[in-house]
């Protein structure tokens, strides 16, 4: 098996060190892909350091994933060597329940192969983008417009398309009011993405520090949520609220920011449950939906769009020595809005 | 002012006692019913005896109002003397706002006037249906079908309208599995709604007592949700949950019986928040929805839609002197299913 450099956790105390992983021989189905740029993405740093359970170490994250196709498998049909191809954060998944018949492999009945920390279909564990190579089956591997710079466009495999299927599947247009709750490397996407599809759009934002970014990115309106007059000056405003926030945050407070009809969509999920006051939906027939990543078909008509509205994400390219400073600044909100590893620091 | 008599609370803490209230004369637009049945709703109790905040006593509750068009204002066109009458949950709306033009008028953004315990134009406090007429805006005054006995008709203007709203609304139908929780007032005009309506039903209810009653109402399947089998045996199986029951109960354990795309609506409001995991939502796109009342045209088409297919509340028929034990029938879930006051028996 192809041993090739990756940056890996060895513990979920330790810090992110240079080593080697192991990488299966290309099966017929498979494609090869010269890692060129990895995002960083705040699962990453939760997985790796077991918020959300225990892992199998040493395990190296990323699932968002660009890079060059260096070798393809006897059978695949969908890539060529040289093209430009993207993974995000699945790998696999059964292809054959209601859902992945849908394109809803995201929702896979059986549970899709996550791109790391996950049991493959051969049994080992999955590693992820934090390297130089991947073996990906082809149907679960991305073509990258050329338009779209390739570090710019690592972050829309993961941050990319968890704002793009809301807003899309929910209808974000003209004449949506539509609301973003955080700026950050996912709230960055979901304002660009909403303002494309022609909605008028309001960043929600804690402080009004990133008030400048947030309507240069394309947002129409700016408001404080740490000012309680939002709340009054916004109640029943939106069509649709993508909240990117995973933190706790008063929920039924964003509830009376919906029209009636309207939706408030989580695309994070904190730790504790969020107490939803159920007259606040019943008062308006309102929603508390939540939506997860994207399927396959969808996320390469997300790419598509990007191609066509020139639009990618807003990124600061590291090496991948700075990885574990890197993490801390992600966690302390420092970054704007996403660090990309460059694959060719790595050797 | 016309003096009726009427069965009304004193205060919030003593029984209702024989009383009278004042109507107002007959305005232009107005419909003068001499009402037949008025059906008892958990809310009359809940309003009483202030357990929604303060009122103003003595109060006469009752949205469930079933009877004859006695006298008409002159430029009243939609009612004639003799006809049969019905007044749910409101008597009156803003009808400028884009909820009223929509036919939300349950939704008015400038407050819709609830039937008692609201303040009217006049300035009046509204008074409800436990007395011998009323006086009500004949746009606010729905046609009952002359092949719907009174008594069963009565309380379809609220019981019937929460649950007919959200499955309409939602596209409970033919292919769609949908779950009613709780067998009782509302809960079981869902069952029969449901199921006219084509969808595959399935009772949710606490205990197996009312198993025969669930399925000869209209249930393809009924399950005991104190056994924690039913959750592992439906898990993933709903397109719609409707949720009847007002008390607090584990809100994540149901949104794990929705399919991908699924939605469970509450149509009652517990007192405390519901503790709702993001994650359970994001797993499956999954929403948790509200649904008050219905519009005045949407509660006519359930009106001519139960006629069409024979659908009636089953009600138990109580003397006026009754109420005060009915009520702790209700509070005891000691009625099958709904509590109906004969007016005959006030005078």
């Amino acid at each position: 098996m192809p041993t090739v450099t990756a940056y890996a956790a060895p513990s979920a105390t330790e810090p992110l060190i240079k080593t080697t992983i192991e990488r299966r021989e290309l099966g017929p189905r498979d494609v090869l892909i010269e890692i060129k740029y990895s995002g960083i993405c705040h699962s990453d740093i939760h997985t790796v350091r077991g918020d959300w359970g225990p892992q199998q170490y040493p395990l190296a994250p990323g699932h968002e994933i660009v890079g060059i196709v260096t070798e393809v498998g006897a059978e695949v049909t969908k890539h060529a060597v040289g093209g430009r191809a993207g993974v995000g954060c699945m790998v696999n998944s059964c292809r054959e329940c209601e859902q992945c018949q849908k394109g809803n492999e995201q929702y896979c009945l059986n549970g899709n192969i996550g791109t790391y920390a996950a049991v493959d279909v051969d049994g080992t564990i999955t590693q992820g983008g934090y390297t130089t190579h991947i073996v990906v089956d082809e149907d679960f591997v991305l073509r990258v417009p050329e338009s779209i710079p390739f570090e710019a466009a690592a972050p829309l495999l993961c941050a990319g398309i968890t704002t793009y299927s809301p807003l899309h599947h929910w209808n974000a247009g003209p004449g949506k009011k539509v609301a973003i709750v955080g700026l950050g490397g996912l709230g960055h996407m979901g304002v660009k993405f909403a303002h494309a599809m022609g909605a008028e759009v309001t960043v929600l934002s804690q402080t009004l520090k990133k008030q400048e970014d947030g309507l240069r990115l394309g947002g129409d309106h700016y408001y404080a949520t740490s000012d309680p007059a939002t709340f009054a000056t916004l109640a029943g405003t939106f069509d649709l609220i993508v909240n990117t926030v995973s933190a706790q945050v008063d929920i039924n407070a964003y509830l009376s920011l919906l029209k009636v009809d309207g939706t408030l969509v989580n695309v994070g999920a904190p730790a504790e449950p969020l107490p939803v006051a159920a007259f606040a939906l019943l008062m308006g027939r309102r929603s508390f939906a939540g939506s997860g990543i994207g399927g396959i078909q969808e996320t390469q008509e997300m790419l598509d769009f990007c191609a066509e509205h020139g639009i990618a994400s807003e990124v600061e390219v590291i090496g991948a020595d700075q990885i574990n400073e890197a993490y801390e600044r992600v966690l302390a909100s420092d970054v704007r809005y996403r660090f990309v590893i460059d694959a060719a620091t790595m050797n």
